[in-house]
């Protein structure tokens, strides 16, 4: 019989036999982008660039390029001189080049380093006559109409690298505060109650049993994949859920997708969620709670967004000065941009107001509104903007809706003194410019209340469809909050981008999509 | 007009008024968990721990439990002592709890700490008589079954953190070789070339402007959500290579879909995909860059499995360890884990055999196999079952197949000296007990060789559906390679986990589909 397997031997032999990627390194490392090269390469050093030329100034003995590889916001400031010969004539923007040379200090102001090209190589043409993507200003419709070559733009490319960034300051911060991410699927049984906003995956085509014979219809059961109905999931909190009555606190940045009709600046078929669950200690005061779910959120933006690798990069830099659009005045952006900073680096709390305080401030503001403010009703986008962006000029939490307004899952309050209709324990976070950037809630944990929920909306907590919704209380069920961030929207607060379209690479909004 | 924004100025309000974590650190801040308790409380540390008992041994005037917060596969040991009153009594495997207690050194052999409990409230009772999940070994289908509550069990439980442990170490791993995380879309306009294996999204309600009228019939832009056809993706590569045509490196960890009937331990319906792709130097050797491609795919596995903090991890530990199911006889089990731990911890390089070696290989082996071996076609699964755990046993990358049985987008080798038919510059890694577990190729990137490949498979390069890609090479195309690797598979192999079901937390395969 093999000796049991011994987790001290196997780290010992890590010791002193792991070394694989310092003597393996150049084997499995790949040549510096340009990024790398701008940060840490040394005058007189000879590297060697593959890239796009982003522009080029042809003089009659010397050319001025700029190369990108995608790695950074700023090119790499090239000289070719007149000895490369005729290749250089061939170079027009967006041709493909490998490039060997020097880096040099640059006389020129804009950066401190470029690189003499002493070989140039051609590695695609680029017809200057054909290729979709000008230097000219393109607007934003035109671009979305050539979405496979839009990432050249210096807007989308930036805008995609400030995406991965924010996934990995997120994941950085959730992996600080004990967060394991959870993968938790796209397809569900859920049609998220019939409301007709979830996709629904096609039925299959008739089993070869079926087709040209009699005999009885085809079941349900041979008509889909997964022998019932399967949708798209439109949120993954109630999976994550399940996950965290075991795992405690998880997160995930994940798709979601909704079948809206609606087209609007703000909304995707296709979109990214952020979305975390977590247990709490028992609060006396369950209004304690909602504020500390609030406080944690200000925390990951803050902690994420207001780091200045972030903050202070060059791809935000881009996007905020980025004019090939001029949706909103120059002044006004820039004063938007400020507050955005502000935001994410004051050590003031962001303000917090009850949904009943916002109805009184919104009645008593003499503003006339397109939908009438009651206690009751949702609050519609001018509210929202107005609260945001007028009453507070800044992020305002919003809390404790009405009970008839909001999902089953969200625990309620306990009766107000005023004895107003019931409230839950949830917020929406509000931002100006954007709306509602998140929205979570206290869960409801305790089974009798949650089943009484469920039952005023017509579920069935005992039923076949939400019964393991039940047993996640049944069976040491505790109280736990959680939330949900729309990730383009946030991209978008961050980056200053008018519309959710320009916040992934490739958008699908009802009636298109493209590749 | 509002003085442009300066990035010096709020750089250096960021480094004296950003203070925001530090200075508001209480209110961002979550309690620890247990495996910062574990590892970073004091003896005599007085702390608050909610979460699940994993077990309790109750004596006469004491008890003894093991605490979980999911955080850590370690549980911490508690104490409870007879004056915490009956309130003990009630506590049951599963049941969640709050406790406050005392860290004491731990005089069992264990571990060296455990909590003295003061005080104990019951968050949520489970009753031992129905809860799913009880202390005797559990089958892997039961578990399936219970999905919603799987992940109270050690083994799922160490596999969610595992899979996020992974996705954080190749998240960091490519961060550091220049690669963005880029999201790409999970719904597509192409259906993998109509074989069948792609899901559909449904069709939508007929338009109110169309029932109970006369007039012509719905045209399919009426009837799409999207004015057209609909799938999920099964592959992100495509839509990668439109973003690494501007940005270089970019990769992506997404969810991908397969509609295939078949059932098997190694196939879902929805699993995770890791996908690179990025621009290479042209080689004068084509043969040398598939080479240093599965050099680059080794680096990874090698560089993030063989961190001590995943290979050496309790996580990993545990699923090793886990004898609820015996499908692998134990002896077999330590040889198979150790073989894993020795592949990503040798400084040898993977062994690569070209296609042709290996159908020679596979010819002059002598086996009795159920599919025969000719040259031009597919390797089966008891190929490469043979080729990973008989020839090499160990890793193994088979090289440049026959382009009759590869995708169009694969770039075609020179005419090899002994004329045989043509061969793609191509990979597939082959693991033992897990098979193909990554497969990548050079993409062809002359506009001419592809157009040809494009339309010997009845694809159109300049046409409406194909067009996209073919601008890709038209303007500024590059040389550039890609793989994708399943992530289930990769978390199987680290893990010793025999079925893929087990690799993810909830599972879909055809005609099953849970929550």
């Amino acid at each position: 019989m093999t000796p049991a397997f011994s987790l001290s031997t196997f780290r010992s032999s890590l010791r002193t036999a792991g070394r694989p990627l310092s003597t393996a390194a150049n084997r499995f490392r790949l040549p510096p982008t340009i990024r790398q090269i701008l940060s840490s390469s040394q005058v007189d050093e000879k590297v060697a660039v593959t890239g796009w030329v982003k522009s080029i100034r042809k003089q009659k003995r010397i050319a001025f390029g700029v190369l990108s590889d995608g790695s950074s916001a700023i090119g790499l400031q090239a000289v070719f001189n007149e000895e490369l010969g005729d290749r250089v004539k061939e170079i027009t923007n967006g041709t493909s080049v490998r490039v060997l040379g020097n880096i040099v200090k640059s006389p020129g102001s804009g950066q401190d380093k470029e690189l003499h090209v002493q070989e140039v190589e051609i590695l695609g043409a680029c017809d200057p006559e054909t290729y979709p993507i000008q230097k000219k200003a393109l607007t934003p419709e035109y671009l979305r109409e050539n979405t496979h070559l839009r990432a050249r733009t210096d807007a989308i490319a930036a805008m995609v690298r400030l995406r991965g960034l924010l996934m990995r300051g997120l994941d950085r911060y959730f992996e600080d505060q004990g967060f394991a991410y959870a993968h938790t699927p796209v397809l569900t049984s859920g049609d998220a109650e019939g409301g007709g906003e979830a996709f629904r995956i096609a039925s299959i085509p008739p089993s070869p049993d079926h087709v040209g014979k009699d005999g009885p219809p085809e079941t349900e059961a041979e008509r889909e994949f997964f022998a019932h109905p399967a949708y798209l999931t439109v949120s993954h909190q109630l999976h994550l859920e399940a996950l965290s009555s075991a795992l405690n606190r998880v997160y995930t940045l994940s798709p979601c997708f909704r079948a809206e009709r609606g087209v609007t600046r703000r909304h995707l078929a296709e979109f990214w969620m952020l979305e975390a669950e977590w247990g709490v200690a028992p609060a006396e005061n369950p209004r304690a709670q909602t504020a500390a779910l609030c406080d944690f959120l200000e925390g990951v933006i803050k902690g994420v967004v207001g780091d200045p690798g972030i903050i202070g990069g060059e791809d935000v830099n881009v996007l905020w000065r980025h004019r090939e659009h001029d949706y909103v005045p120059e002044a006004d952006r820039e004063k938007r941009r400020e507050a955005m900073v502000r935001a994410v680096t004051t050590d003031s709390p962001w303000p917090k107001i009850s949904y009943s305080d916002a109805v009184r401030e919104l009645l008593k503001s003499n503003q006339a509104w397109t939908f009438p403010v009651s206690w009751g009703s949702a609050l519609q986008s001018e509210h929202e903007k107005w609260l945001s962006e007028t009453l507070v000029g800044g992020p305002l939490f919003v809390t404790d809706y009405p009970a008839g307004i909001k999902p089953f899952y969200m625990r309620a309050n306990p009766p107000a003194p005023a004895a107003e209709e019931v409230t839950v324990g949830c917020f929406d976070l509000l931002m100006p410019h954007v709306g509602e950037l998140a929205g979570g809630s206290v869960r409801e944990e305790r089974v009798g209340v949650l089943e009484a929920s469920m039952h005023s909306k017509g579920m069935d907590m005992n039923g076949e469809r939400y019964g393991w919704y039940g047993d996640l209380r049944r069976f040491g069920g505790a109280p736990h909050v959680g939330f949900g961030m729309g990730f383009e929207r946030l991209v978008g607060w961050v980056g200053g981008i008018e519309n959710v379209r320009e916040c992934l690479p490739m958008p699908r909004w009802a009636g298109r999509m493209l590749l």
